[in-house]
């Protein structure tokens, strides 16, 4: 084989390797996805067993993120990426962190589902706690979807949307104070809603953080605390009052 | 200049910049120590002014982890690490990203303390968080120490103590349960210290993530949702199961 030839098979070997880690991103982020979905179900349907299912199943979503970082840092080592591959390594690196962390949010859940199973909770509670995490299964499915087409916009728009999900966990808290303050039998109970609520609210800040990545990956700017990151969002919904400083 | 001496000159530049990393990385856990120790003491003292500079500082520590952050990737693309010099910058990146969001936390813990000033809350309650406080400050300054020390075993202790921070936070939520069911006036400020707790019991968390990292880098050993990480705590203390499997 000639110089030609080698260096032409090492740069398909090297495209081959991060396809497979990129590849590998989205199979995790399927995992975390149906893990969001089965503790949310298990909450709003009172199915202790599917709740105990996904709870048992995080160590999975574990394993594969140490597997991908591990590849990663092959990567790093063996390929010396520069420039957009270099980007996508490091992109990569810190979106499995966060996928991971969406992973045991989930299974917590998951737990709370469990011992909710047998309380009994106001319907109207159940169905709060639904809606909000349809809207940060949304969130996670749009953000892996503009990871896998690094598409910039469709990334902005998950940055914006976290706004509805605190809006969503604020409403749901000021219920479940009411709540509690009408039988203070109805306190542990609603500390489980509020657990579980305050789990979600944070998948919808770690979908943010993935978002920011892909923003990063495509252009190659660290947007993050950035007034750029409030003024991409502005210019999707112009609601919000502009910041001055770094957040 | 020699090819000899070019290059002994472009290593001791590397080592200069790696140093600079390591050295800018325990800047910021600095800052984040001085930021968790202001949050803990306006809670513990209703200092709302002292929580209010707090809570407008956190902007600081997001610039500087913005900055590491571009220094590592710079360093991959222009030094092409190898072996333990890759695994420091793989270690800084993951760590400083704690770092931010103990710094994040340290933030909300000021919130609350603002909140809480002009509310009457048992001098009990107040109590409790600040010994909460304090188990998660010692961890977070021990767990720097390792770092600048790359010491494994200073890194495991901190890892085992996240246990003593879990077990606090489970009996103040009790403290808290037994507070609000006396008087429903009590929900809302109970609830602001529940925040607080819960975000002090995430501190203790990323210090233990942090200690992981160090083990890392000292043993190029990802330890991460292992049976080692339960192991080596074991060894310290000998009071907990063994996990069979990836947690």
């Amino acid at each position: 084989m000639d110089d030609l030839n080698l260096s032409h098979h090492i740069s398909q070997q090297f495209a081959a390797e991060l396809e497979d880690v990129r590849s590998r991103v989205l199979t995790m982020g399927g995992m975390v996805e149906d893990q969001l979905r089965g503790a949310v179900e298990a909450m709003v349907e009172c199915d202790s067993e599917l709740a105990g299912e996904i709870a048992d199943n995080d160590y999975l979503i574990n394993r594969l993120e140490v597997e991908i970082d591990e590849e990663c840092t092959q990567i790093l080592a063996r390929r010396q990426p520069a420039a957009s591959d270099l980007r996508l390594v490091m992109a990569v690196i810190k979106t499995i962190t966060d996928l991971e962390r969406i992973g045991d949010e989930a299974e917590r859940v998951a737990r709370m589902a469990q011992h909710m199973a047998s309380e009994n909770i106001a319907d109207s509670l159940r169905m709060e706690i639904g809606h909000m995490g349809e809207l940060v299964q949304s969130m996670l499915h749009d953000v892996l979807d503009a990871f896998a087409r690094t598409d910039v916009n469709d990334a902005v728009d998950v940055v914006g949307r976290d706004r509805k999900v605190d809006n969503k966990f604020d409403s749901l808290t000021r219920q479940l104070i009411t709540y509690m303050a009408e039988n203070s039998r109805n306190i542990h109970s609603a500390l489980n809603v509020l657990w579980a609520a305050r789990s979600l609210e944070r998948i919808g800040d770690r979908c943010k953080n993935i978002a920011e990545y892909v923003i990063y990956l495509v252009g190659g700017k660290d947007i993050r605390h950035t007034k750029l990151s409030r003024k991409l969002v502005q210019s999707k919904s112009q609601d919000e009052p502009e910041a001055d400083e770094l957040e």
